[in-house]
């Protein structure tokens, strides 16, 4: 009775996050999820309501009852998925980043358009209740012309150094959604980067050539300039608020609490943490983002978020990279 | 492969709601609704997902599959299908209020209690995240004894004529979730109460001898005070703030915005607007008030608002309107 | 070079609070102050700048210099001191409650009247920031007709016990600011009084036929409803909020807080705390009505409050104090 | 009476504003204000208050009544005066910048060293509640060790072209107090600064070849990381908000509000405007900076913020004037 079927590759984290969302939209349903490994699935509420739990890609990618397919692998074998996914006429929904080549990235955008099926990226943050109120204000004219955005994103905690090794570094890893979001709410392209960076939460992450602490700005075409500040550790929750300032106000989201109370004690007045991760605190995006996904497909309407926006995501990683590596603002035309 | 199986009685407003979160919850399954008219059902999302759609509502009571039932029902009837269900053996999740007479709620009660079933009054506030942490902060003796509760509850608008014709009154209707809420957060029971009220919103409200506008103001065993004041239309959207004050301190709880974005201009600086009513105010709560019914059910353990709890919030509501009818404090004693 | 020169009678807590605030005004000179003790102010900065100290009012009175007199001593001499200075043609500013007998207040506002000279009371909050915002939305018609009225009036804590018992109790000593205020506020008059008391705070309060902690409940002659919630403690600080809700929306005042600076670590998310007491939360207001004061008095303007809002104010508390007594609701017809 | 004697060179708008302020502490005297023009002071409050008004300043710097001089001439003449007045043994408070060369700057500072006279530089955001409050808190060890800095820093409108003209651009006239709160805050010294930049506001900057938008980047020594935006041009208000987050936690002060008043209507959900500039914003610290100079002067104590905070200040509005003509990050190390 389902609009539309769909099949999971990759069961990791991010994986079951997206199975347990389309379990729960009576609208859409699961048929299949695959991974290298499946043992952790047992018994889990996925393994109880998914017909097909497999260790073979093919049997999702090949099966036609099934729409799209959500590609939740490694990063290093995205690019090989949504080509196998494009050629079977699958539409496909890709995790961040799309890859870390730019070559890569490319040659599979181009055997998605050949294909004509839909790719969305899975930027969850476009689908944010409060960031998508920016982006309508920005929009509407509220603001006029934008001069400044400015965008504080840090993780409540690092993730383990196995994760780090093989992340991408944190302009890949955790910046990418920065970058998407700046160029959503933005109406014109970057045109220049430069970072100032530290190592300041632990060691792990020069270890691995990586840092955990930075201050990004960029020029865009139309002047606005631009401020992302980063850290894999705010100790107090997940410090997700963005403003954007422009020629007649101000837009600025704060962040969600855990609740909305306060305690005034003769010690202090206290308010409650901000939401602690992504799990929680994107919970509603990420249903959302399935939602819209499946909405544009079945009215072919055009998607929110599209495979360009992971390309130009990903060129500013590669350009800010750059500009930390060789100590100099970096002009995106070459990249 | 749910858990549990559930009917339910009376698919208006609220019945659909119910219906909706229970589609929406993997574990728990929806087998049939019932209603005098079924009609509007047709086609509806609630329609295609569940089996059983029928005007006879002792077709789901003697189903031997389903394990509780969901009455939904117009207020005069609850009394009626609670005691079928608890007679059939069936576990029972019964709108607010129980029903306007004491007597016929005590009988329905005894019932319940001799057929050993479980009762839940759906009374979804208590198990909204801002307002349980307030009753968790007072659990806790962070604010030490309580002194001032202040409720403020008001609608966003006023209900339809037909509907005030046979609401019970202000006191039933709306302020009976208030009273439930004033004796969750105290640990005392309450022992004066006096109103003063108004009729300043609609005109209606006086031709169905019923007041749109009151402040409550109740005296606990315990010497805490309290006070109430509702409204039936704040303009601005649903106004749902607790306050409890103590000894060692304060807790509130602010209302919950559309979205935590604020806009600066030449012109004004503005906050989104309080969500609009219970439906979207309290979704999270109405999804939580039945996952916790049925936990409570299938781990035998205590509910968090059972029939009791009905019983005297229905007490309140009835002296709150002899001391409006009889312009005096009433003590709960008389009643 | 002043524009106008004062003497103060009573050089207790407030009377020095006006004269530090007088004497920072540089258009208006401070020349003499009064008091029964004035062995206190020996080396103070007051001492320093003022002329007169005297334990002789009629040198005040009797002064050609002085224009205007602020009587500050205890609330029993006040309307003593009235109708000297009336009878001397001099503008007066009387601290609240002007006595705490309506016959003796009515007689001094007679003389008052008869001589022609001004009279300010001390109800400072008139001319706060924060609730004149709210009263100037009112007028502007923001909210439309007013139908609920909310103060939130709480000390920091206790006074002591000698000043507990030569207070009048605590609807003339506290909660004559909030009588004003809500009378300030609305544009009616109090038809019906009514309250709920308890000793919560401490025993003391019992011993002198006191209350700690109060909810009042006012009835206005246009239907409106209001409620004052006072205590004698709230140990995060003073508590000082209003809210006024009407038929186009709802205006309310949070409190001023020490800072704007939040802190939030794995711990706790604080804000600072309110303003601890009325030196502190109402300085500036303490400035204000001295400035009214003497500008009404030089440009022959109306003054902000009147001895007649002194009188009605003190009606209130006269009425509340018998509710209490009486367990009733007071007509103010009654009084 | 008074504890010191001040006079004062340079009787504009900050002149005006500190002879105001200095008039309403009654423990400190104005002697005399000199100007090379005083026409504009006739009949105003500071005339009727101050017995000398001239054009010569040496009449105050060898008055020996006057015990410290406040310099709020223009830029260019501050080094000239400083030294004047540090050879007649006179204190110094001087406005910022002190100058726009390092050369005269250093050359002053040793003379003041020499003559062993203080010195205070005007920036009074170290005095305003808000901001020390920050301070203490990072002191108290509260956030831990600092990663990330970051000031909004944006004035309500663009100055006249006359005012432009002569400023000395954006970076020494607006930035300098940015550039001297992030030293306050932060325990290291800058190593290096990088700057994009925009013109939005107003082409007349670019006329005078100054920007009107800018995001500064700087890291320090001990490897924190820091951003200041700058715009001329918030057009809801002055906006001045700072953010230090750290190893422990986060530290941050909103922007002080004209009120604490809220407004909620069917239309909008508005608050108060942040106060409109500084004369309103900083009006509190304006009075404290002058309390303390004088306290530290009679006590013998240390300054807030000495003649060596004013060249670090100018050393930073050097080096990102460099790095912004020279399109590249600049180390301290060059200036």
């Amino acid at each position: 009775m389902a609009d539309m079927t769909i099949g999971i590759i990759g069961a990791g984290r991010i994986g079951q996050l997206h199975a347990e969302h389309i379990l729960s939209t009576p609208s859409i349903e699961l048929k299949g999820i695959c991974d290298i490994n499946t043992g952790h699935l047992k018994g889990t509420f996925i393994e109880k309501n998914v017909s097909i739990i497999t260790k073979d890609p093919s049997i999702l990618i090949e099966d036609e009852e099934i729409d799209a397919i959500f590609i939740c692998s490694s990063t290093d074998t995205h690019c090989y998925y949504i080509e196998k996914c494009a050629l079977a006429g699958k539409h496909i929904f890709c995790e961040k980043p799309i890859s870390f080549s730019l070559e890569e990235t490319k040659a599979a955008l181009r055997i998605v358009e050949e294909a004509g099926v839909k790719l969305q990226i899975g930027f969850n943050r476009r689908f944010d209740t409060h960031f998508r109120k920016i982006y309508q204000t920005i929009q509407d004219g509220k603001i006029g012309k934008t001069h400044i955005i400015k965008i504080t994103s840090r993780d409540p905690e690092p993730p383990n150094e196995e994760y780090i090794k093989s992340s991408g570094g944190m302009f890949f890893d955790m910046t990418i959604h920065d970058f998407d979001m700046i160029r959503y709410l933005s109406s014109s392209e970057v045109k220049m980067v430069s970072v100032a960076t530290a190592n300041l939460v632990d060691p792990c992450f020069e270890k691995y050539d990586d840092v955990d602490t930075a201050i990004i700005t960029l020029t865009f075409e139309d002047g606005t300039l631009a401020t992302i500040d980063n850290s894999r550790q705010a100790v107090y929750g997940y410090d997700q608020r963005i403003e954007v300032f422009g020629e007649k106000g101000l837009v600025m989201a704060e962040n969600e609490r855990t609740s909305n109370i306060q305690i005034a004690t003769k010690e202090s007045v206290t308010l409650d943490h901000p939401k602690y991760f992504f799990l929680d605190r994107y919970k509603a995006a990420f249903q959302k983002e399935i939602q819209e996904f499946a909405q544009a497909i079945i009215n072919h309407e055009p998607l929110t978020c599209t495979g360009e926006d992971g390309l130009q995501a990903q060129k500013l990683a590669i350009a800010t990279k750059k500009a930390w590596k060789e100590k100099r603002s970096v002009s995106l035309n070459e990249i």
